[in-house]
């Protein structure tokens, strides 16, 4: 497909005009919206209110009357739709690494009968770490890599819809009646799904998820926690915290868990960084999650397609496999990926040999996929990542 | 002491330039700042640098290039000097909920031997029901209240500078020696001490504190958490999340904790929540913390003297005994303070019958003092808060 087909192809786009809401520098064509998505355009406004209208103007009255204190669950609500969820079932708040934390521990709590805790070791590290640490902390537990043989001891299964690395897709329905068949609760781990395609965790126990990615509210924007309505009545908490008291008004000194998803408030909300999150949400309040997909499954595609075999693909080959990143292999990925950001390309080097390449359908079009092919293939065929001031390791996440 | 010696007396204050530092509302005595402090004047463009200049402009690469990634390290090396800790022995993110959390369950580890926690009840809500769900979490461990003729048997101590209540404050110094002569470790909330006295929690083991009260940081802002250098090497952080991981770049799957105060990470830190505090601790690069005690003093034993026997004082008598702040009680408190509030003297309730008045001495001044007991005396005089409309509750944090 030369450049006029997908210049064609953006002109058709029916998410074409979403790129408006974004701010993004002219010269850059920005493959890394799989670790941090895109400033959109509304949201700095939205921060100064929160800012000078709010904190500035109303002071410790925000807490009330700029919604400040709800912000966990109204965020959450919104959150909701974008995994399969429906109202009350969402908290957002703290970071994705409490939330696993918070949804291995409840679950254990739930399967007090087993000892084991499956986790998919190609899940983004932190999952696996915590569930580390919080193993560490109860003792007497055994953690074991993912494997469906092992689901029949297990507690709970952590795993992610779609790996960080590879962009490998699992199926959650299938995953999630195997698990549960097999006796365990499952947590998913929705991280680099959420916001690139139609998720549905509605099955499965407990889900986290960032929104810092697909979802655009920021470096290091609140995280979320799902929790299935047929637990909320018996699911601990074991960070209790005062906003999952159930008056937290009060300032007893005993802890009571709050009903429904409230219990699983812990402190009090990041509110200038949920202002992002909030902008955020605007945007997704107007976007069909099919179409997302559609053009994410089509921009994934068209660069596999253009760089052809030139690289090993070390994402799945079929489309409806893979999440909306694609990932490469190569042996020299490092100085590889500084030379194409050196052109305006930018993309993601994971250790050791992975080039990562993030589609954001609200933002990326189909020539914009072309032109960083085409700069790929001449990085590579020039071998311009040859200079030697590629060769320096820089950490980027 | 009447208006004018008020007006006087702010007059030669030598903290009274700082008050043009902060934005506040031409009508509003804002006696509040030790729930949540006043928003700094160069908060709302930092904030922006941030959103704008930093996420909008470099995108993923503000990890490293604004530096994001090192925040809460830089940031907790700030806080430091107003706790009386040094560089490498604070790191800031999350919330006070979980740096209590983490501190107690490191002490916890420290002291094997030892199945006593000590938590004062006096303490914020949020941190005994931490501790209380961290002690169901690892069964065998007995919580006990502040006593101490405990601390012998006490694996730690969890207790807070200055009653978020009352303002009554603990002596640190000698409330540690007695624990560590007791063989007990020793945690200190220092949430409504910093920013308002020369704190020094360098002879405990470990410190929590949040910065959205006297430090300005806005709603929601990072918490921090300082570790003892004699306690990084052996002291461990069970929340094991990617943060802490000695090479957090190299995503092993098996966590390995870094050296020192790294170790304490956990997860990655909320940015533009980061920026309003980075933006506060400007301002206090250039505070004489002596002159803020000094100054508090004053302010408050105004206060108590102006109001005279009018109303029981809950907060001790003697200034050095206090924080920031005074308590007074009234049975009808709820319907006092918001007539007082409607009259623009802003300060809040606490069930059942506390009226807290704070006194930010970066921002508040004498005369701000005189004609706040003179609305409250005249509240109290006239009866106006009989009035039906100051009846209904309206939770304030």
């Amino acid at each position: 497909m030369d450049r006029d087909q997908c210049l064609a192809l953006d002109a058709e786009d029916p998410l074409r005009h979403l790129k408006d809401e974004f701010v993004l520098p002219d010269d850059v064509i920005y493959l890394v919206g799989n670790s941090l998505g895109a400033l959109p355009r509304r949201t700095a406004e939205r921060v100064r209110q929160t800012v000078e209208d709010e904190w500035g103007a109303q002071l410790v009255g925000g807490w009330n009357h700029a919604g400040w204190f709800e912000q966990p669950f109204t965020a959450g609500d919104r959150l909701a739709p974008l995994i399969g969820a429906g109202p009350g079932q969402v908290v957002a708040g703290n970071t994705t690494s409490i939330a696993v934390f918070q949804a291995v521990a409840a679950a254990l709590r739930l399967r007090p009968d087993r000892r084991v805790i499956v986790s998919d070791t190609r899940n983004f590290p932190t999952d696996h770490y915590m569930v580390q640490g919080l193993a560490g902390l109860l003792g007497d537990y055994e953690l074991r890599e993912l494997s469906e043989e092992h689901f029949g001891e297990a507690a709970v299964v952590l795993l992610s819809e779609v790996d960080y690395r590879t962009g490998a897709r699992q199926d959650v329905s299938s995953v999630t009646a195997k698990a549960h068949a097999a006796g365990a609760l499952i947590v998913w781990d929705v991280c680099h799904s959420v916001g690139a395609m139609e998720v549905d965790v509605s099955a499965g126990d407990f889900a986290v998820g960032c929104t810092y990615k697909y979802l655009n509210a920021g470096p290091g924007a609140p995280a979320f926690l799902y929790v299935n309505p047929r637990h909320q009545a018996t699911a601990e908490n074991v960070l209790t915290g005062w906003y999952g008291h159930a008056a937290p008004f009060e300032f007893e000194t005993g802890y009571r868990p709050a009903e429904g998803i409230r219990r699983f408030g812990v402190s009090t909300p990041h509110v200038v960084s949920f202002a992002a999150l909030e902008a955020a949400l605007d945007v997704w309040e107007r976007v069909p999650m099919d179409r997302v997909r559609a053009k994410s499954m089509a921009l994934t595609s068209l660069f596999v397609d253009l760089v052809g075999d030139r690289l090993e693909l070390a994402s799945p080959a079929d489309p409806a496999a893979r999440g909306s990143q694609v990932s490469l292999r190569h042996p020299d990925g490092y100085p590889v990926m500084r030379a194409l950001i050196d052109r305006g390309v930018h993309g993601d080097f994971r250790a050791p040999d992975i080039l990562r390449f993030g589609f954001a359908p609200l933002y990326i079009g189909y020539a914009d996929v072309h032109d960083a092919a085409t700069t790929l293939l001449e990085v590579l065929d020039k071998e311009l990542w040859r200079e030697e001031k590629y060769a320096a390791r820089l950490a980027v996440t």
